[in-house]
């Protein structure tokens, strides 16, 4: 009989959300007169409807696909030119960080990405994730083996924790001890907390005297509205030397069920061999992508691309204005009802418990509403 | 400095297709006369639009996301309802093959799955595959550690290669030594062989008594024109217990730029511990779609539900047509230019030097005249 990766009978229950789903499903059929008045504020999955401009993009690729003179077939496995310039050149170079085109890598989503990027990656790092934190961190590291058991508060051994909590207002400092791999997330899931310049520069210095690699998660960096904090970790000077960011167009262009992220891979991040050698990690990610990936649908990418047309940026702007909207009746309301709130100002969380601002403007109200009546 | 994941240093050059397209790039630099005439036979990729079926579903779920009414955000990560259940009726239980639903798991190809399986597989594994064969199942392989080095002939340490020759008709025989995975492909990428039922139950029967795990590859199942041949594994009595399939959209609804296949993984196969418990496979490889992905773009599982319509499935069929009308004119033309030809009659790659179906009939009649004139 085969042999199963025996590292997966280590993890916990389900995945998080999945289980979250589960949960909510047996409340509602135990309670049927609740559940119609139910609103989901748990997982940070959007509501509104795609931006135009995508909508009319990708259906008219979907067009191309079906006309001979116009159809393609497979795709560069790392994502078309014409998406990978935009967001180079939009993302990147037009915010003053040296990005070129080739070292952006279109995927099918961050959770994908931040799952995959260990297959690059050897088995001896030792990693470090925030506390609170977006399972997939722990959990993929948990299927690769990276990690002991688990323990009675459901942390693994051999994780570093790093706790996020109001003395250090949820942005941890590096540890005093040596690691070899950082997860962070700002603005952060799911605290809601921002990171600044100067707290990201600790981390930097850090990878620099560790040689550390900072996986650096920036799924959630449009909704920073202080032109204050840093939109990507390459605005920290030498971060290009350390840091792999991942991005997502889930909480843009309302992408969730449409599917498109990217990894940003300089070609001057490095990595190390057992016997010492160093060598940079972008022709192993180029090379994992051409070997287990045909890239990503074709109507997505135009759909992705069209984010970034004049019309789309208005169109994304207004999305996040929403969100952000739904935020500060949240916020708001639970401030009221004598709630200590963190987060939800440059971020679609906040923090009591913890509430998610992806909703309809109704439901936002509502909750809201129940939330000063709990009081 | 963090470690990377050293078995990608023991990979050979580029994964093969991109690295075909740079030699081709090469030579029309060199050679731009020629390269106004050069027709590529190399890479198995459509050339003709997608069914319309598809193309109206796509556009309308497009469509739907761009409405808040029918706006859907994170779909299930193992894909939709609508699509796995399409699929366990028409491809397995229509054809007598019991296959539920949820053992049906929505991907975005083939060549995906076929590296993501090896997530849910121990290390300890003895690898077998055919030879020649699919290169994603050798480098996936070495990616993940089970090779040793290379060897001088490409072939690689630790892994059991199984010769497909004239003399067993590009169908190899189980080995006599005992391996716990083999990848199988028919019909077959490349050498465009077809495994009868009997040929098959042999390697049910060494599954049996070896307890193996068969990593079935049955993209091309829908070339078979000959009703004497099997589609699926399944229909092999038993093979429910030892084997997994991989079947695609690429080449039955020319998705490869869409993007969209599946896995079949029944609840009955099973792998062991190091320490000889066994479970089954199912869990994990469920709890890898929900920790790693967020499922496949939700109108490109229209579009693969489109297929099964009854105008779908029309137009499936009229694609397949063309393509085995190309292969026809290709082994005809190969056949009177002196050439020994296999495959090209239930498959869409033609063996003799391997030469893809995959091309606009017009492409298919100029390379039959030049074989022709090269006799």
């Amino acid at each position: 009989m085969a042999y199963l990766n025996e590292n997966y009978l280590k993890l916990q229950a389900g995945y998080l959300f999945p289980e979250i789903a589960r949960r909510v499903r047996a409340f509602c059929e135990n309670n049927p007169e609740a559940a119609k008045r139910l609103i989901r504020c748990g997982i940070g999955d959007v509501t509104e409807p795609l931006p135009q401009a995508a909508v009319s993009a990708m259906k008219q690729a979907v067009g191309e696909l079906g006309a001979r003179e116009t159809f393609r077939g497979y795709g560069p496995e790392q994502g078309y030119e014409f998406l990978r310039s935009k967001i180079a050149q939009s993302d990147y170079r037009d915010r003053g960080i040296e990005i070129s085109e080739d070292e952006i890598f279109v995927s099918d989503g961050s959770k994908c990405d931040c799952g995959n990027i260990l297959d690059i990656l050897g088995h001896q790092n030792k990693i470090a994730i925030t506390d609170p934190v977006y399972p997939v961190y722990v959990d993929t590291n948990v299927m690769a083996g990276h990690t002991g058991q688990v323990r009675n508060d459901g942390s693994y051994e051999g994780i570093t924790y790093l706790p996020c909590t109001i003395e250090n207002n949820f942005v941890a400092d590096p540890p005093k001890e040596h690691v070899d791999v950082v997860y962070l997330c700002f603005p952060n899931n799911p605290t809601g907390a921002v990171a600044s310049s100067e707290r990201l520069s600790r981390w930097i210095d850090y990878a620099r005297e560790h040689n550390a690699l900072i996986l650096f998660d920036a799924a959630y960096e449009a909704y920073i509205g202080d032109p204050a904090f840093p939109h990507s970790i390459y605005e920290i000077p030498g971060a290009a030397e350390y840091a792999i960011e991942f991005r997502s167009f889930s909480k843009t262009g309302g992408f969730t069920g449409v599917r498109c992220g990217f990894t940003v891979m300089p070609r001057s991040v490095r990595a190390k061999t057992g016997g010492d050698k160093s060598l940079p990690l972008h022709p192993l990610w180029h090379r994992r992508w051409s070997t287990k990936s045909n890239g990503v649908s074709y109507p997505v990418q135009r759909g992705a691309e069209a984010l970034y047309s004049e019309a789309g940026r208005r169109q994304v702007q207004a999305l996040i204005d929403h969100y952000m909207g739904n935020a500060r009746i949240l916020r708001d309301a639970a401030t009221s009802a004598g709630f200590t709130v963190h987060g939800g100002t440059n971020a679609p969380y906040i923090c009591f418990f913890r509430v998610s601002a992806f909703n309809s403007r109704e439901n936002a109200e509502e909750v809201g509403q129940r939330l000063r009546m709990a009081a």
